[in-house]
């Protein structure tokens, strides 16, 4: 398949080639465009479904706007292929979420036609309305436009970006892409809303036309104006949330027909102001079985493009891991667990923003629903919304992968932590992600939180124990975070009797006497290797998992501070304020004379690459820790 | 004023007591109450335009519903005087905002009336939402009601608390205090959307009288559903934003109508499901100096309440300032200098999220309108606006306070970081505000930007420096931090010629050889004169002012780790983390052998009273510098 020799896309590698084209070649570009998405996602996994349904209104718009000088700007970026591939990264496109290769996500330093990056949910209006009104006040009048979809749409920093638009001449078009999905089904009142806009297409035709008459006799639209009649409800009230907020509506119009959006968008390029298109659009559009199971093929591994049969198979369930006999999915064990957990107390409730796949929730949505909440792509509303749910005697588990937790820091610090209320926060995704890169990466957590005060911060060694932290949060009554990793766990029996630790206290992995290792959640199992080599050159290695990066084990760290002058702590997050320095904040507040070497992320952002690769990099594999063990044992 | 007899609030404290009152009785018991408020509040200051705006809104909320078991949240909390003197806080009102006195906001550990704590805005929808949904799932049934103002409605967790609510069937109340005022002006297209909502009573009144009739004819109201005539869209069709997400929607009304507004709980008291009443209100009502300049009587200091004469005379000039010889407020500072940057750089904008009068911002606002942008309460949206600016080629100034920062992190760290944007954050009320208390105190902002990779973080010894950083900042082209403290200057000429700093490069203030103290920002003046009285006691104390958290000043800390074996570090914000931790980081890295002090607010969550008590108990005064600086030199 990618051997295919194309007609359009073989001779178009950037807008200029694609204005080349006459409009009526589009749609024949568009499915060879999809085509090869479908054929390179099928050997180099991506986000697929999203990207599916945006390839003609990347076409239409490159092909209606002047890109780069307007400027596109794409929300959150799963959808971004098209754009990518028309702007001059095809032949880089086999490199796609590689290590060196291109982002997969938009990239300002990537491309000039990457406005602005992306990775993060409902960020794009407020960035191109910033853009639209630099432009106006440096006297170089560009287009800025933002392409959300109904998802995104849903997030507050998006209404936020609106309400400020609204208000505004900005030269701002908001294209609202409405699949009816985030990763998964979309929820909230706005996904009513925005079903009601589709159904309501005739009476929106018959208002614009109204109104476009009414544009050319000023006195007539005056005397409309002034009226309080029927007439004036049904021609002038704002009947949409987005013309309730100022800006002027157009839709819904079919995200799929190529020739039509592009007559639309260079109608659009001529209406100054703030205005917004609803394009309807399907997920997995052009590709049968990305259409028929949208969650799956949101981004579905390697699969054989001819059959769609996807090679890695469900990863929902732990009985398909246990099958094919590998250790189960971190965010498996929480789904599972959370379920168990929930029928023994009937105070425990689960939330998540919009990722009831991405952290298994679903699990327990299956068997409780009403207990289950997805509120949509809202990180901060999900943290206050279990605060309240805990101040009303209910414990909620939240659940946030840890990049996207930084959406919600202040709600953790303002309505949580300093009301002292039991919510407990699971970290998915803490951590090196992998190929989904700077954007995602947990890489802050342990930095961020620890300062926050009476708030707990545990890490699993392994999913035995996630479950174990699990257990211990829900009868805590006080914040609690326990941050895992994205991936499978270490193979252990993790579904026996529920057991709880005791808070702020770690425990000795192994005993030594030149180095004291310190490490913090999963990546203690390489550690834990890493010190068995050290032992076999020669380097007597103490081997501690902390568990807890807040409070820390003082009794524990006495015993090390007593008996080392050399340790090392591990962590899979920025080292800049992360356990580390809290350990290090212990050894000198109590007055030991210790050298601590703080292995983890360094300060800087890390881009993207497989997870073992990543980790290799940073030196958190099991040779680098080896080599740091051997240098401080010197 | 304060020995007035009343012959209503006397025998009221509680919200059981005023349910003996008669209805008929209320509007006099509300006269009372604003009497007794404006008495207060001008010996003890306090906000007084926004409660004096809630009097009938609280009165009728508890004498309409069964508090505490019925939650009642207050938004921010401004507002919540009123209620605070219902609930049993009359006799203590004389110790609002004092050092172990009530606070000023909601507080859960207050009083079990205060279901949920307050301070920071957006925040009643989410949390109402969840304390309806988890008296359902207890069979508890309570009804929740958020009363939010139409400021804090233009924050994104409001929508996304109405997203999420409106496609539930939750008992839940939200009441929009519609004064048409956040602090300063309410902005954004949501104010458009408000105003005609109040403009279209009548039209409101005749819906809502169709619908009872609907209500009670089944039949017709099915036909009324499947009809598509312009019936349906007269009479079914979601008009406004709320009824749009799914609220049945109420009003508007006057707030001030004590007996109208009891009427109306008790009916909607009875109506299932999520709605809204809104309710229009005048800030500062029934105290005429308030009412006619309602963001100078937001909070005003105290007063003379029967001339309206008020002590502090205007602070938001420095010309007001020079007249009574004071130094000037640090935001007068950033105010003036932000104007003279961007005369001389047409890049530089300047932006608040609803905060123009409080940052003074409005110095420049006042003669570059076009060039300031006042966004609203929404800092995500102001981080992000200001990124998509700065991705254009402007150089925004973006005026946070520092904890309201936090609800901007995400933004700092994916639309700015990340991408090495220059936008430069001055973090206004950073460290100890005083009386506002824990949920406004800038105590983490120190710890939770130093992880964040390519960020510069300073703060300025003094008002002269605060000037020479936003120079240097404006000249960075990358992330810029800059924070400074609320209140005023140390008296040092500041407005002569803009001079550059070097980034990271701190300065020596004292040579000394016992003890070395590094201190951040203008607590450096405390130190000094510490530094001084210890040197008077035979300590010699080397002093530095490290001017930069990130990058931190290597040369200088060489210097440091080189010549001293004792050092304190002293910050104005929590020590988990923050620039003490760095200073232990960089020796321990480097190999020196030295133990830091590290001096600043503790692990815990700081209560309210003035700045210079707060700063005793933590030991941030001369005092406690001194006798820090003493024991390390033991």
């Amino acid at each position: 398949m990618t051997d295919t020799r194309y007609k359009y896309l073989d001779r178009i590698d950037s807008p200029d080639d694609l204005k080349k084209l006459g409009v009526d070649e589009l749609p024949a570009y568009c499915a060879e465009l999809r085509q090869f998405i479908v054929g390179q996602l099928a050997t180099n996994p991506g986000h697929l479904g999203a990207s599916l349904g945006a390839v003609e209104l990347a076409a239409a718009l490159h092909y209606a706007y002047d890109t780069p000088h307007d400027k596109l700007v794409w929300d959150v970026g799963h959808q971004a292929y098209p754009h990518k591939i028309i702007t001059g990264r095809k032949g880089r496109f086999a490199t796609n979420r590689k290590l060196h290769g291109i982002s997969g996500f938009p990239r300002m330093a990537e491309s000039e036609y990457d406005a602005f990056g992306g990775g993060h949910a409902s960020v794009s209006i407020s960035a191109a309305l910033g853009m639209a009104i630099a432009g106006e006040l440096r006297g170089e009048p560009r287009r800025a436009v933002a392409v959300i979809g109904d998802g995104s749409m849903t997030g507050g920093l998006a209404f936020e970006g609106l309400n400020n638009a609204g208000a505004t001449a900005a030269d701002l078009l908001v294209v609202l892409n409405d699949n009816n999905m985030s990763i998964d089904q979309s929820v909230g009142a706005m996904k009513g809303a925005l079903l009601k806009m589709r159904l309501s297409r005739r009476y929106n035709k018959f208002k614009r036309q109204a109104w476009s008459a009414l544009e050319s006799v000023p006195a007539l639209r005056r005397f409309v104006q002034r009226s309080s009649s029927a007439l004036r409800h049904s021609l002038l009230q704002e009947n949409n949330i987005f013309e309730n907020l100022g800006f002027r509506y157009f839709g819904p119009v079919d995200g799929h027909d190529v020739a039509q959006l592009v007559r639309i968008f260079e109608h659009l390029r001529e209406i100054p102001g703030p205005k917004l298109l609803h394009v309807v659009t399907v997920k997995g559009k052009g590709y049968a079985p990305a259409e028929s199971d949208q969650s799956v093929w949101h981004a579905p591994g390697t699969f054989d493009p001819d059959t769609g049969e996807r090679d890695g198979g469900s990863v929902s369930t732990v009985a398909a891991d246990k099958c094919n006999s590998q250790p189960p999915l971190y965010q498996d064990v929480f789904g599972h667990t959370l379920l168990e957990l929930a029928r023994r107390d009937s105070r425990i409730v689960g939330i998540t923003p919009a990722m009831p796949t991405g952290c298994s929730l679903n699990i327990m949505m299956e068997q409780m629903p009403e207990r289950t909440f997805d509120v949509g792509i809202a990180e901060g509303h999900a943290v206050t919304f279990a605060a309240g749910m805990a101040a009303a005697g209910m414990m909620p588990f939240c659940n946030i992968y840890s990049s996207f937790m930084q959406r919600a820091y202040d709600n953790v610090i303002h309505d949580v932590a300093l009301q002292r209320l039991g919510v407990v926060f699971c970290l998915d995704r803490a951590g090196l992600v992998g190929e989904d890169g700077a954007t995602h990466h947990g890489a802050f957590d342990i930095a961020y939180f620890r300062p926050i005060p009476d708030v707990v911060i545990a890490s699993p060694l392994n999913e035995a124990e996630l479950r174990a932290l699990m257990f211990t949060a829900s009868q805590a009554e006080r914040p609690f975070v326990i941050r895992y990793p994205r991936g499978r766990g270490e193979g252990v029996a993790w579904d026996g009797e529920l057991g709880a630790v005791e808070i702020g206290r770690g425990r000795i992995l192994r005993e030594g006497e030149d180095v004291a290792v310190l490490s913090f959640g999963p990546l203690g199992n390489a550690a834990a290797r890493a010190a068995e080599c050290a032992a076999e050159r020669g380097v007597s290695v103490f081997h501690a998992d902390l568990r807890f990066a807040k409070p820390l084990d003082a009794e524990l760290l006495h015993d090390v501070g007593r008996r080392f002058r050399h340790v090392v702590t591990i962590e899979d997050g920025v080292v800049t304020g992360g356990i580390g320095s809290g350990v290090q904040e212990f050894f000198t507040a109590h007055g030991y004379d210790i050298r601590v070497v703080r292995l983890g992320l360094p300060d800087a952002f890390i881009e993207h690459g497989t997870q073992s690769e990543l980790r290799a990099l940073c030196g958190l594999d099991e040779e680098g820790i080896l080599k740091t063990i051997l240098d401080a044992g010197k």
